[in-house]
């Protein structure tokens, strides 16, 4: 059986730089803007089918390696494009290394192109993408209030400066929070603005001692029904973990990848009794196997643009029930159509283990027709409509396009961004 | 989104008894007739999905407790009927356990439904089921040639009589197979019928001494160039498996269940150079962690019927790749329904490792149009046509659904059988 309604007649990538605030990570600070790739794939039948994954020039140079081979395959014929992608673009590993933002291009690339073919298939069946992952098992996905420490400022500029009248979130999205007060301020606006039932806190910039005392102020503000996260992003040494670690036991719902490799975070699991959880020792299905053998974590936070796509995801979320692992996702700057997607996996899982993160609320921009997805009550609605449910506003990829071409970041380097504020900062691995 | 054509409108099993020849294996004898459900789920628009388990009064039971839950359920919402399949079919356990033959009801429900709702998804994009689970990464599947021990006869009735004036593969599927030399004359036949690039042998029922001996026979008249695979079913002691198993070192491409027990299994691997395969004892997702920490198997021989449906086999694939396993599949006595559903998820694997077992060119009987898949140098063809490619028969159907009426078997027990020849048989585990 051979359709040309479904062959791919022509892939679009767009790079487009979004306004992204100055968030603080151990890795440095989030430049002016945050860099996103659109992609668009359109059917012979006219079909077009869309995607959202982090990008740069290195990513538009690897997609234009591609592009040509992948018109006139079967949008269905996803694992043929596997392969075509695995076989043009040379990775050294599948595994993401030491690197503090996942690096890879070829599961990237290939997460988008399946998510477009997902958004294809499920306008040719008039379905939701979470009906083609076995279905909804919820309509309304939870996420989580993603706190961040952060200098001033809105992103879109170097000034790092806010705008004047402004209240409510749009304030705290702009305001300093790095003093504890203010990052409790910027909890308490983000879970009244967005109903979040869970909190976490991306840490990393500062010594713990600041760090672990602010997630005790958020419990101490919060109280026990709060569930709270926090992620030193693996800066701390493997005796800061296990020192630290302990002063968290009864604070947090689970501690995220305070250590770096599995051996570290494994021994850690025995010494410190809070629920384990990554995004970074366990990246691939590559690392699965010593991730079971010496059970690294108890949670893996997966990212479909980081495990290539969302039926990858699922085939995750099966590993880890298997092995009796707990599921969910890590997010990075992102715009509507990842939203979307996240939310349809999230819909699919057969069960719900913790609210998935999303930055989506520190962007003010939006790529989608109808702009931003709405969370209420903490939770986002799968998009109604076929496949992802989001459609391309035109005149703002052109805007944010602009922005790309205009802006001249080319990479991700948040090194390089806080060496604007700081001529000697360095990232270190384990800076505590 | 809702699509009242995606419901289901109706459900329709059918049992039917297919005439079986006395085949012997370690649990006794084939009985005259197989007995299988031909399961048919129609949408409000019409659709029809089929599908095709083993079953008896016992299933058509357990179908009938959820048939009327299920109408109205949209044929997308997989994870949805799983839920309701395994809140209403209670299980003692999702594993097999010490059963001659896989006696689990939910699993088996579930992947009839599965199977005829991808049938419908297929026929509604008008593509294969292999599309729906990743696409085409060949278009013909190869199988082993599957030897079996066996009385006289073709099934059918309870003579164990051959036809006269029969010759070619159909006088050996008829004829006697016990002596050695009429063995190596049936995988002739059978391998110039069929042309199999490969032969498995089910062994069991007679002394180590004379079954190995047969696999030496064979191996003397194909050379090594025909990978030859044997399965003693468990039938084995421990001892008796590192006994024989050394002996057949050099001889075999795969062992599979010498013995029974994943620690079993596990021992034996480190005694006996052969890779070792099982579907007996590494038999569901439950049984997969100390699969893993043993390292019982090389090799799961899935089964769709067993795991749960065909996006299931691919998850398990997906863990069988993950942690160094070779995937390839079991067969019980079938139609052309289960092959085809074989034969697409097959077709959908990204790597594939071991042709396929099939009983199939041991039935004469198909309940479906056109007659049997045909398999030529080895392969089937993925049938052509939307879904699985294949249509119920409705004279077949009404003549296989009358032999269950007529045939008087309402359960497969091997055992009973054999002792219609042999009073004093009885079936032990572990009989050498």
């Amino acid at each position: 059986m051979s359709h040309s309604s479904h062959q791919i007649a022509k892939i679009i990538a767009t790079p487009i730089a979004v306004p992204d605030p100055p968030l603080l990570n151990c890795a440095g600070i989030h430049a002016p803007y945050a860099l996103r790739i659109i992609l668009e794939v359109v059917t012979e039948g006219g079909i077009l089918g869309v995607s959202e994954i982090p990008g740069n020039e290195r990513s538009m140079e690897a997609i234009r390696s591609i592009q040509g081979l992948l018109v006139g395959k079967d949008v269905l014929q996803l694992s043929q494009i596997l392969s075509i992608v695995r076989d043009e673009i040379e990775e050294p590993s599948d595994e993401r290394g030491g690197a503090p933002h996942d690096a890879r291009l070829a599961v990237h690339i290939f997460s988008a192109i399946e998510v477009a073919c997902l958004d294809i298939l499920g306008k040719m069946l008039e379905v939701g993408v979470v009906d083609l992952l076995g279905g909804r098992m919820r309509e309304r996905v939870p996420f989580a209030a993603y706190l961040f420490y952060k200098r001033k400022g809105a992103g879109g500029t170097y000034g790092y400066e806010t705008q004047p009248d402004i209240s409510g979130w749009e304030y705290h999205r702009q305001a300093e929070g790095i003093e504890t007060e203010d990052l409790v301020a910027q909890a308490i606006s983000m879970v009244d603005t967005f109903g979040n039932k869970s909190i976490k806190l991306k840490g990393g910039p500062f010594v713990p001692e600041k760090e672990v005392a602010d997630m005790h102020a958020l419990y101490d503000h919060f109280g026990p029904d709060m569930p709270l996260r926090y992620d030193p992003n693996a800066a701390w040494s493997y005796d800061t973990g296990v020192q630290w670690g302990k002063k968290l036991e009864g604070v947090l719902q689970y501690l995220e990848d305070p250590v770096k490799g599995q051996e570290n975070m494994a021994n850690l699991r025995k010494e410190v009794n809070i629920p384990l959880a990554t995004n970074m020792c366990t990246t691939s299905f590559s690392q699965i196997p010593n991730s079971v053998r010496v059970h690294s974590e108890d949670i893996i936070l997966s990212d479909h643009h980081f495990w290539g796509g969302l039926r990858s995801s699922i085939e995750l979320y099966r590993i880890c029930k298997t092995f009796g692992r707990g599921f969910s996702m890590h997010s990075n700057s992102h715009l509507g159509i990842s939203m979307a997607a996240m939310i349809h996996l999230g819909a699919a899982l057969p069960e719900f283990d913790y609210d998935l993160d999303t930055h989506y609320p520190w962007q003010n921009e939006d790529v989608i027709v109808g702009g931003k997805i709405p969370i209420e009550d903490g939770c986002a609605e799968i998009p109604d409509g076929p496949g992802l449910g989001v459609e391309i506003d035109r005149e703002q990829l052109k805007k944010l396009h602009q922005n790309y071409i205009d802006c001249g970041i080319t990479e991700r380097d948040d090194e390089f961004e806080m060496q604007k504020l700081d001529p000697s900062w360095r990232f270190v691995e384990e800076r505590y």
